[in-house]
């Protein structure tokens, strides 16, 4: 642990065991533990702090509570030439969509598309981490996956959809990949609970009181609004819907309405979450050396885009990829409450302390 | 023609008659015309009216001026057991859509998912109407395309993205499909033209004068902002840029910042636009009973949802499909302006009076 002027940091090994090593004391089994400790540590390098090891406490409880399954057999099965589906067990979500990506990347390869659903599986942390595998192995790939209600239908006054995320990677000769990872609500569920830890207000049209009206004092907050605020919201609904479409109905899971909030009591029903990816290979339509020119020039006329006052034009990812270089060389940083839970669990685990 | 207080309303046998008239007159065979005509027939009805019959007069000056090929000969080719190419010949979008669309959605009931990559292709109209082919036959289908310039980067000041569709429909049983279509910019650049034919101002955070500022005054806007605003564009850009490497990158194509300009005065150089469509079918993921049912669940659980006073909420299409019983009944609504555009096409291709 090194600390600085913006609170303490842990390098991205002793993120790694952390991970492995509470998870495994609380029960798992290690291949389940390093697939969890893989996705947040990179969430967590990539600055996306609210799917990284933020959720460590969270999943130990739920692991712990038997939400999770700390010993789960996938079942893995190729239904058609192009599509398998992978029964996850109830066991970690992030396991099964390393599971999955591997299995639908090994079928693109063969058949040029692929397309796996996942069912039984639990939160499986940040989209992003799934697609990414897939880029780079070359493939672009799509993921789904939806999540309980925390956000507005278009018009709505109640919470309905999850913040249904979307993920889309695609490789970049001798760069990081192309990666978009997007909630359909304006900002993710985190970011308001951060606004209330700051004594900040909520930017208005973003998020909704108890009883559907704009609200921009945090506490105040019961759900979110789609993306496209009060005004355009009909496109992030639909967006929500479409995934929703992709990881619930057509898995045969619960849509988002119906399922056990993540964030709730019960740690020991499991959630029964869906997912869904599509992989392909780029090669099956053009030359591979067409595909590499055509992302770097894409990149490069956006990136040189002319920009507002002290701004530049950024790909998606771009900004993760500095995050991840930066924390790389200096660590993740970690809040003091998080710090305090986190000794807790290494404490418990009988690891070294922190 | 019938008329009434809203102006003059042509049915769809005309309109189909009319589009198929004009385009074999200037030259079209009549297969590619009669698949233009169902294209814009059919958004038309929709209510789409930016992607309807008011593009007539501009495909026929594309197909006079040599831009689109008459007689083109599609070449199909199957690349991988679940994938193929489609190179358009610079015929009609729409004709190369659905030709791709019927050739994925075959691959698909052998393969469980198919891909599709469109070459060659011109303007095709509203995206929805190919992935509404699939829903239609029991499918779950997306469609991207990416268009010319017309939307600012997030954090930019000058047009780079086009306005870049995507479109998503899945069946539902016993009812019009769900549909999905939507661009990736806040407003369709064909709103703002009507907010300036009306004399409305354009609401805030919606498009940008040439210098990249926001503007309200219809005359002055240079440009639109992508879906999310000034604030949160990152996520319309990022899905702008996902529909860019998958329609531009991933086919072959250019793109939408090296694209000729569809409006331009350039009528004779082929703009070479992508396409792609990726169509599963939900059968090899669940038995069919449970996909239906699980659609019209999430469907009846989502239109049930508390909705702000005086309105209801809606899903992707319900307010498609409403209009679409109204205008097959009561005739598609056509401006003024249009309608004299109309006449002296019909006159010109020998035609019946309108």
């Amino acid at each position: 642990m090194t600390g600085d002027a913006e609170g303490a940091r842990l390098d991205a090994a002793q993120v790694t065991a952390l991970i492995e090593g509470v998870l495994t004391h609380a029960g798992s089994v290690p291949a389940q533990a390093a697939d969890v400790a893989r996705a947040l540590t990179g969430a967590s390098l990539r600055g996306v702090d609210s799917h990284g090891l933020r959720l460590l406490p969270h999943y130990t409880r739920a692991l712990a509570g038997g939400r999770i399954n700390p010993d789960p057999r996938a079942v893995i099965r190729q239904t058609a030439p192009a599509t398998a589906t992978c029964d996850a067990d109830n066991g970690f979500g992030h396991w099964a969509g390393y599971l999955a990506v591997t299995r639908a990347c090994a079928l693109a390869r063969q058949t040029g598309v692929a397309a796996i659903s996942v069912t039984n599986s639990s939160h499986f942390g940040a989209a992003g981490a799934y697609v990414l595998q897939a880029a780079e192995a070359g493939l672009v790939a799509f993921a789904f996956s939806n999540s309980d209600s925390f956000v507005l239908p278009h018009d709505g006054t109640q919470p309905f959809h999850g913040t249904n995320p979307i993920a889309f990677a695609a490789p970049v000769a001798g760069a990081r990949p192309y990666l978009l990872d997007m909630a359909t609500s304006i900002l993710p569920w985190n970011r308001i609970r951060d606004y209330e830890t700051k004594g900040l207000t909520v930017p208005p049209d973003v998020a909704v009181d108890a009883q559907g009206q704009v609200a921009t004092d945090p506490r105040a907050v019961a759900a979110l609004l789609p993306f496209g605020g009060s005004a355009y919201g009909y496109k992030g609904a639909g967006l929500a819907g479409m995934i929703e479409v992709m990881s619930a109905v057509t898995t045969g899971m619960a849509h988002c309405s119906r399922l056990l909030h993540m964030a709730g009591s019960d740690m020991s029903t499991p959630r029964r979450l869906g997912q869904c990816y599509i992989v392909l290979n780029p090669d099956v339509f053009v030359p591979r050396a067409d595909f590499t020119r055509g992302m770097a020039d894409y990149l490069a006329d956006l990136r040189a885009a002319p920009a507002r006052d002290g701004r530049r034009v950024m790909a998606p990812g771009d900004r993760e990829w500095a995050v991840e270089a930066e924390r790389s060389r200096r660590g993740i940083p970690v809040n003091p409450g998080l710090m305090a839970e986190l000794r807790g669990l290494a404490e418990a685990a009988g690891l070294e302390p922190l």
